[in-house]
């Protein structure tokens, strides 16, 4: 029992470190691979790890909400088919829609575009107790931004100390941040497309965007290396998780938000007044 | 199973009939039993049905999603401790956050409190494809509103209509409401409040104020039997779910949800293109 903690632990630590982008690094992205299965060679295995890690993601949720001082947000990135919305499904499954609030970032409507890039964001941070996920986020506002030439460069360059600083402020007030970039690569995102297209069932979430996107694919991996390299923060850093194989970024995500709530150790509140003052009849 | 089949919507049908307040009769409050067990008279099997009710509530919510034509909303109503947490917890356990949308309405903030009773409850009506869930909601203004006296009596009087004209917008706009009463006895809430301050881990969730709404217990019941009398309409009717028993509380909001969406029946979009007409390379 001892030794398997000791184990879990290594690998915990083993997942941080291969996934981060250190803060001040080059993040090499084209040094990445999208089909790593170093830490997870084992499906059934990682299958179990993200069960397990999902329940006590759901236990420490319980506790963020009562503790009501800090909140977690969770930011998932990445190209289209990446797997944003089967990440949520899995690594909260668990998790109560009491305590988890998920924000999708859509084209900005009218009344968004007409403010600043970061208040729509700022709207959505998650309430003490909660946790947060943006599904897409405010870097959309660097990436399909940069890619698709939605605002002037130099604006498109101010932008990554903005967010710096926007995150900064979350994290100084009880917000942690953990951003996670879904990394597949151009073949696997073919094959998804393709799965789309094939299957009655999900021919509805097929995009012929998606394609033009696609037709994009280098400038896109250019635009995310950019922020990854300059947003990477102590405040707030960025994984990049490989996620050709879905059970396998499952269990990286699982594992990395699991001790970073495990690390915030939030306690139930112990009221000031005994118990016995009260009677109830 | 043709036949376990037909048990099963025999079995539905109960519930609806049981528990509904038919729009137009007195919903006879004090004649509802809280520790009613008629249609679940078996834990594991209520058990095993709301488990499995829950797999089926997510298979269609994804169609509701897909087809984003629709919305459900569900109105959880009940006195302190009555278990709304309880039953989000449990009935959503297997459906995803990214679908179910839970609104928590606690005493007005300022700025609500500026606008219409009806303003926040409307800003929070779940997105076409969503389950949105109120744990309460603009019946606290006719429930605790009438019994505190928050405003003036012919004020409360009114609020009744409006809140029948403000689903009926609702539901002809393509959302299905449905409201839930959990009821419980004055002798279980007291074991539950008494629990709380006994069990450390849940000693947090014990508010003083709950002993000073129980004091008020009867005028609350009158005041939940008027908004029943008056507000199970066509569009949104009541229910009133006895809670003295979780699990059959569970099994019984689980059971009618599930059936509210077969019969809306929501279905994967089929996109007007030819599959074969893109290329992905």
């Amino acid at each position: 029992m001892a030794q398997s903690k000791t184990a879990q632990n290594k690998m915990t630590k083993d997942v941080w470190k291969r996934f981060r982008v250190s803060p001040g690094s080059p993040s090499d992205l084209s040094q990445r691979d999208p089909g790593d299965l170093m830490l997870f060679p084992d499906r059934d295995e990682a299958e179990k790890q993200s069960v397990k890690d999902g329940e006590i993601i759901d236990k420490l949720q319980d506790k963020l909400y009562a503790e009501r001082k800090r909140a977690l947000l969770v930011v998932l990135q990445g190209i289209d088919t990446a797997g944003k919305d089967g990440t949520i499904r899995h690594v909260f499954k668990e998790t109560s829609p009491l305590g988890v609030v998920v924000k999708p970032f859509r084209r900005p409507s009218e009344v968004e575009a007409a403010h600043d890039f970061l208040w729509r964001a700022h709207i959505a941070a998650p309430e003490k107790g909660f946790i947060g996920v943006f599904n897409r986020s405010h870097y959309e506002d660097v990436l399909v931004g940069r890619v698709r030439k939605l605002a002037p460069k130099d604006e498109i360059e101010a932008r990554y100390d903005q967010i710096n600083a926007f995150e900064k402020i979350l994290a100084e007030n009880g917000i942690v941040v953990l951003k996670f970039m879904l990394h597949i690569s151009k073949k696997e995102q073919g094959e998804r497309l393709q799965a789309r297209l094939d299957e009655k069932k999900s021919r509805w979430k097929f995009n012929a965007d998606d394609l033009e996107d696609r037709k994009h694919w280098d400038e896109y991996m250019a635009a995310y290396e950019i922020m990854l390299d300059r947003c990477s923060t102590r405040s707030a850093p960025w994984y990049v998780i490989p996620a050709d194989r879905k059970w396998a970024r499952n269990a990286a995500i699982a594992a990395i938000i699991r001790t970073t709530l495990e690390e915030m150790d939030p306690k139930y509140p112990k009221p000031p007044w005994d118990p016995k003052s009260f009677v109830i009849d």
